[in-house]
């Protein structure tokens, strides 16, 4: 069978019925608009969108591309692999071959006529080995650095993307229910992230969770019991874990988890690239009053967060508020990590990446926009005992919030 | 309780407790001392290692650090989070804590007395804003692309790595073992897919796999059944199969999978940072001839390979001697691919990452050495029905090969 023509015949068929959701064309049209707007403003005559999450947010596709915006004039998808899948998943209507990178100035100089005086790039990710080999193609071109452009344009999700998260938050939901029903005494918290990881699967998770970033990995299974959740490890959180190696030193481990210990699942899930993040505390029998006492001020510090939550509202002194208030609770020193290693932020931007704006952080003085979404995590560490921790992902509506990541609040006790 | 004083005390026996190996000292000592002749031979005074596996090779940790290295003095291990950790998991003996990237230059003039004329970094990854930074915080000195270098010495695996390499197919064995018990007709290939992920988990899999690139992402839930196995996708593999969504249009499907299909299953598994790359062909009942035929095809060119895989032998020669043996079998035009989409390679190597020398590719013509190490992967495509295909990952050894993969080549028929 030839295969080009089975693509076009059956892929799009096959896979709705599988349950994929193509980003309509008004969607990509409003979106390439208003970058195309800020690309005038800072003087940027064409953009080179390289980056997956980017190039699925302004394609519609994530298949091996490049894509060409310039300002005047219509967009071109330059695919290496594969060019009939990307034609049917990408509402962009100039799609051709790219069959090695050599051939963009003149597959470009071919769309429009002439190469750009200035190219942007995102130079917040793009290698400095792929950098010089643009710089050579595009010798007559300014190179310009992009990336916040985009950021930008990503930070309000429209109804769009706020119901793919809403979808995600649905898939956590469920995940988070079975989860009762598969944890018992003895479970090592890898066997018991992997099991969640598969139920969420079931409903559609994609299993990769996506940072912006050279080094920082994200992952689910971040299953964290008794003394586990005491420690603390190389990423931003409170704790990190122990993990199962020196290589992937966070997260769930081969421990087995105990009775009356408190067990906390941080669980993103991820539907069609859109992410929702989510902390629950699990327990087999009641925890000590120690924790639950703990979780309490967390869910205290979360309503308080949530409850200025709204257009306009500064993120930094929504962080600086709940440090106040963690003192006030009595959790001055464990509230965000173990006392001297306690992390500046209560509440990370998520989207397509788990570390987009806005940041709820010390030194991140902004206004909250409506149609901005963001994880809201407090959470406290007593090194060598524990931790406890509750996290929503939050949209800001009109006049206040919504929470996307809509599970009952209470102690998961089994 | 204190953190640190915890951490000191009991971190070291619980993690050994829960599975945990570090890098020995020895092992480190003559990795820096290789380096350190090539790092003459360029003339490269000095080497910032920033990226996450380059890191763990060179220092046995993946907390948030960077390591610089000195031709002449001892390196020194720069640590951001967690101090405590990276010193209990490095053998490194000079480790400091790093509390802005800025203060770079006067810890390193503390250690060694003054700043290096040349740096190399790992131009390959780094990202031109990050570059930029180390420029203007390094002006006195030339900086270099030191990622050939760390590429070259990490080529040839140690005795210690192909122990490690060893523990992960011996996980990849007991996982798709388990995998004949845990398949039924009418399951989903994601479902299969995360219980098999699961199962590796019990076992010290890590989750994760690791590619050195911007967008490349590895998974392991690469459950390929029936028409869906002979879908093309993004990446540079033969099938992609349909995935979960445009955002994730690689491996499993929520497709259920049916009696008498061909199951391709191509999972990698990761122990301490250490990879095996596995495929294997599953069915519910006996699939149909032809598949059973291309399967013999697959394994046949696997043998072929081996039987001629020794050092000196030559990479590109070996994959092209491939297609010829396909051409002969009668799978010219779906070996490696549908008409036209046919990859060129037939093995990568494979380590901390799954995009190593040496490639087995066209191009590709350099001998192998004793001690590298690659997955060979030869498969065959039906459009619109299905694929097959067989892989192992292989060690070069003095005067021939060994799997690092060994489970029986049968197809796993339930």
């Amino acid at each position: 069978m030839n295969y080009r023509q089975w693509v076009r015949d059956e892929l799009r068929g096959f896979s709705k019925s599988l349950g994929f959701r193509y980003t309509p064309f008004k969607e990509i049209e409003g979106r390439i608009s208003r970058l195309k707007t800020s690309m005038e403003d800072q003087d940027i005559e064409a953009l080179l969108v390289v980056q997956k999450m980017d190039l699925y947010y302004l394609s519609g596709t994530t298949q091996d591309s490049v894509l060409f915006i310039p300002v005047e004039g219509r967009p071109l998808l330059l695919v290496r692999r594969e060019l009939a899948r990307a034609e049917i998943e990408s509402p962009i209507e100039d799609v051709v071959g790219l069959t090695s990178i050599r051939e963009l100035p003149a597959l470009i100089q071919g769309h429009c006529g002439r190469l750009p005086h200035s190219l942007g790039l995102e130079l917040d990710v793009l290698p400095v080995r792929d950098y010089a080999r643009y710089e050579d193609l595009f010798k007559g071109s300014r190179l310009a650095d992009a990336s916040p452009l985009i950021r930008d344009l990503r930070r309000r999700k429209s109804p769009f993307e706020i119901e793919l998260m809403r979808a995600a938050g649905e898939i956590g939901r469920k995940t988070f229910q079975k989860g009762g029903e598969i944890l018992t005494e003895g479970m090592t918290e890898i066997e018991f992230g992997g099991r969640l990881e598969t139920v969420a699967k079931g409903y559609g998770h994609e299993g990769l969770l996506r940072v912006r970033s050279l080094n920082y990995e994200a992952y689910t299974w971040h299953v964290l019991s008794g003394p586990a959740g005491g420690i603390v490890s190389q990423s931003d959180s409170p704790m990190g874990g122990l993990g199962l190696s020196p290589a992937f030193p966070v997260g769930a481990s081969l421990r087995q988890m105990k009775a009356h210990e408190p067990i906390l699942v941080d669980f993103g899930t991820c539907y069609h690239g859109y992410q929702a993040d989510e902390t629950r505390m699990f327990s087999i029998g009641t925890m000590s009053t120690k924790f639950i006492d703990a979780y309490q001020a967390c869910r205290e510090i979360h309503d308080a967060v949530l409850e200025e939550t709204r257009p306009g509202a500064d993120c930094e002194a929504l962080f600086l508020k709940t440090l106040q208030l963690a003192k006030r609770l009595g959790y001055g020193d464990s509230y965000l990590g173990p006392h001297g290693l306690q992390t500046r932020f209560i509440g990370h931007g998520i989207g397509l990446e788990l570390n987009e704006p806005p940041f709820l952080a010390q030194g991140h003085s902004y206004p909250l926009e409506e149609g901005m979404t963001f994880a809201l995590e407090p959470k406290i560490v007593f090194p060598g005992e524990g931790s406890v921790g509750i996290e929503n992902t939050v949209l800001v509506t009109r006049d206040g919030c919504e929470i996307l990541t809509p599970l009952e609040m209470d102690i998961l006790e089994v």
